[in-house]
């Protein structure tokens, strides 16, 4: 047997994730790893472990020279970001689980994984147990990566399966989810697509080496997704999942962003129910690949962390190789969705600025249209995310201007007939 | 950007992977590879690609110092592996997708890397197109990996799909697989289980560091499952599957065979339909995780091949942690196995040597029992794949002498009271 590194631990955090790694690395004698001392905030809380391994001063792990990994899971995006700089540049590896953090700071993070040298690891921060940035990193070439399609927000689609499967309420479902500890006390960061959004800036990065801040993505959640557009779902055969995407276009740049959509059956993603998270990868004539496996939880998480311990015996750091190692690609604004917009009232929707639209329903008792909206349009505007207006991404919803057929009804002709019918 | 390694291929085997490859590698010029000279068999047959690329003799590939990787598809597991080593030992690197070849010489093949510590990669050879080697290699560590359950084979995938959805008998689905190229003129190395053995072997290396002849490994596959068994089946809300699986026992030894299992809804294995194929693996506290994509054909394996070559530009090797790194597990014969086991004649199935008995019908309508027998007498006996005897795993069939319930009737409580009805 080859020698690998010990690993010496200090663990920022002792929440769930924090108390769950503790307890993992008890059963995982052969990782040859350690904690040696915990920080946390609270000292007065009970911990379930002993009370020598805790310490209110982060310099008592810094500072530690035995200590040679930092594994953070603490909420505060910025003292992680602290933490973990500081960590790196005192010659420590680095594993994290902080998505808010990891995208607020991914250029700064890429210096600092060059300038020291250091492995900073974070499997657990999108996907959780799911090795979605290993096999990003690692195993899908620039070329072959035509598309990938995630949820990658467990909250959000726990609420939604509850509302598809047992016809709660908006209201009732996020309830729910709270009182399971599947959704914050402020669920902000979820519902609203923040969270997701979050995500898919690193694992665009780690993907095709695009780098982007959160805002730089068009993104929303699924605050105003309501029992009418479930039921209007259901006609149709479709169900509403928060989806993350990113497909290559003609021209080589990428279409990214985050929208709720309509997904058949047929949709792998149709699969993931519940708290779980799931991607879809197209690669080049490989057809559609899919990854599933539990987004979010204590187990599931210190699960992703472990990995990413065993792998720093081997000093595995990424290698950012779509960014580094080949050109790497660009956002585009250059292209059109098709979606489905409910509104309360006609005036807030501007159909005027719609390509074109092949439904309008505007009666008392439904009100919505479906049709096509340059993605341009959506980034400059936000009377899609404003006064209850539901939008929803169609099933292949994204298309370039050579894909839009030119006898789809124009808007005026579409707002002409149904004006006919009312 | 980085400067990485200029590929220059030679590509032994032009069947439809070979010219898949060769098709993919014009779209995807990035990858900085080339086909410099193809090796086929057979000098008349009509090619779509340029006369001047072929060859008969091997040599003009492996003698050639320009050429620095080896792609070997070909079907001759003998030749194949003649054309393995001998490009190892003139230093070119080896991607192969010859699952036969690798399970049969995979002691040789270790050796031979070490030896000239050339690369030697073949995710195409399990799972086409799912990155399962690379996955396992890297990302699940030692003490994390719980369990692997996985189809392997899409030929007799897609057949039970067609037996299940659409009624055809076993014959008429076996026909029509061949028909559609899901299956070869002479299926035996799938329908018979050997295919998913071979391939299991090799993962068995890389999941858990074992190293075992596929006649080694306890396997069976889906020629004996008629109508009977899918009626069965449907009426308890089960599928039937052919599983390759290997779970870590109590004593951490790893019980791993290849069987057809009965497989509910619930088992993500379920959604593993037609040629398709899919691997659920439950590490350590991350619950389960599923991966899934095309199994077989020309352009999913051909894709599996290019992210081989892709990673050789950067050198990747398998290190085999689980086998060098750690103590490597060993296969166990030490459990039991609750089966369902359709016969015509009830003296073809030895029920004196089960363990107990749950079910029997020995009516002239079905003939069955359910009931638990040790893994040795499968092991060390043969009735269970003679006399058209049908033996299916149930779900979560494997037990260890703990789970055995002493409630459980005996067989010959069980045969007794069967008696008294018959």
């Amino acid at each position: 047997m080859q020698t690998h590194k010990q690993l010496t631990i200090g663990l920022f955090g002792f929440g769930v994730v924090g108390e769950g790694l503790y307890k993992v690395l008890q059963q995982t004698p052969s990782l040859n790893a350690r904690i040696k001392r915990v920080c946390i905030k609270n000292p007065k809380k009970a911990r379930s472990a002993p009370a020598a391994l805790f310490t209110t001063d982060k310099n008592k792990l810094l500072l530690d020279p035995e200590i040679n990994v930092i594994v953070e899971v603490i909420d505060d995006a910025d003292a992680a970001f602290s933490i973990v700089t500081t960590a790196m540049q005192n010659k420590k590896s680095v594993v994290s689980a902080s998505k808010k953090m990891i995208a607020e700071h991914v250029t700064e993070l890429l210096i600092m994984q060059r300038a020291t040298r250091q492995s900073f690891l974070y499997e657990a921060a999108a996907g959780a147990s799911i090795p979605i940035i290993r096999n990003l990193e690692e195993y899908y070439d620039n070329d072959l990566l035509h598309s990938m399609r995630a949820i990658v927000n467990g909250s959000t689609n726990f609420i939604l399966t509850k509302m598809f499967s047992e016809n709660l309420s908006y209201k009732d479902a996020l309830l729910l989810a709270k009182q399971l500890g599947f959704a914050e006390s402020d669920p902000t960061l979820d519902v609203e697509g923040i969270d997701p959004a979050n995500k898919w800036t690193f694992l665009l990065t780690h993907g095709y080496g695009i780098i982007t801040k959160t805002t730089g993505l068009l993104f929303t959640g699924i605050q105003h997704i309501r029992m009418r557009d479930a039921a209007l779902a259901k006609e149709k055969g479709y169900e509403i999942k928060l989806v993350a995407q990113a497909k290559k276009l003609s021209d080589g740049k990428i279409a990214a962003f985050v929208l709720p959509q309509f997904v058949g059956q047929d949709d792998h993603l149709s699969f993931v129910q519940h708290e779980y998270n799931g991607i879809v990868i197209e690669s080049g004539f490989s057809d559609r690949q899919f990854f599933y496996g539990k987004g979010a939880g204590s187990f599931p998480t210190a699960s992703a962390i472990l990995s990413d311990l065993s792998a720093l015996r081997y000093d595995y750091k990424y290698e950012y190789k779509k960014l580094y190692h080949h050109a790497p690609h660009e956002l585009s604004e250059n292209f059109y969705l098709r979606v489905y917009v409910r509104f309360d009232d006609f005036s807030h929707v501007p159909f005027d600025q719609f390509t074109c639209i092949s439904e309008l329903h505007k009666g008392s008792d439904r009100k919505y249209a479906v049709g096509i909206v340059s993605f341009a349009q959506l980034r400059e505007n936000n009377w899609w995310k404003q006064n209850q207006v539901s939008l929803v991404l169609m099933p292949d919803g994204i298309l370039e201007e050579s894909d839009i057929k030119i006898f789809e009804p124009s808007v005026a002709e579409a707002i002409q007939s149904m004006e006919l019918q009312f």
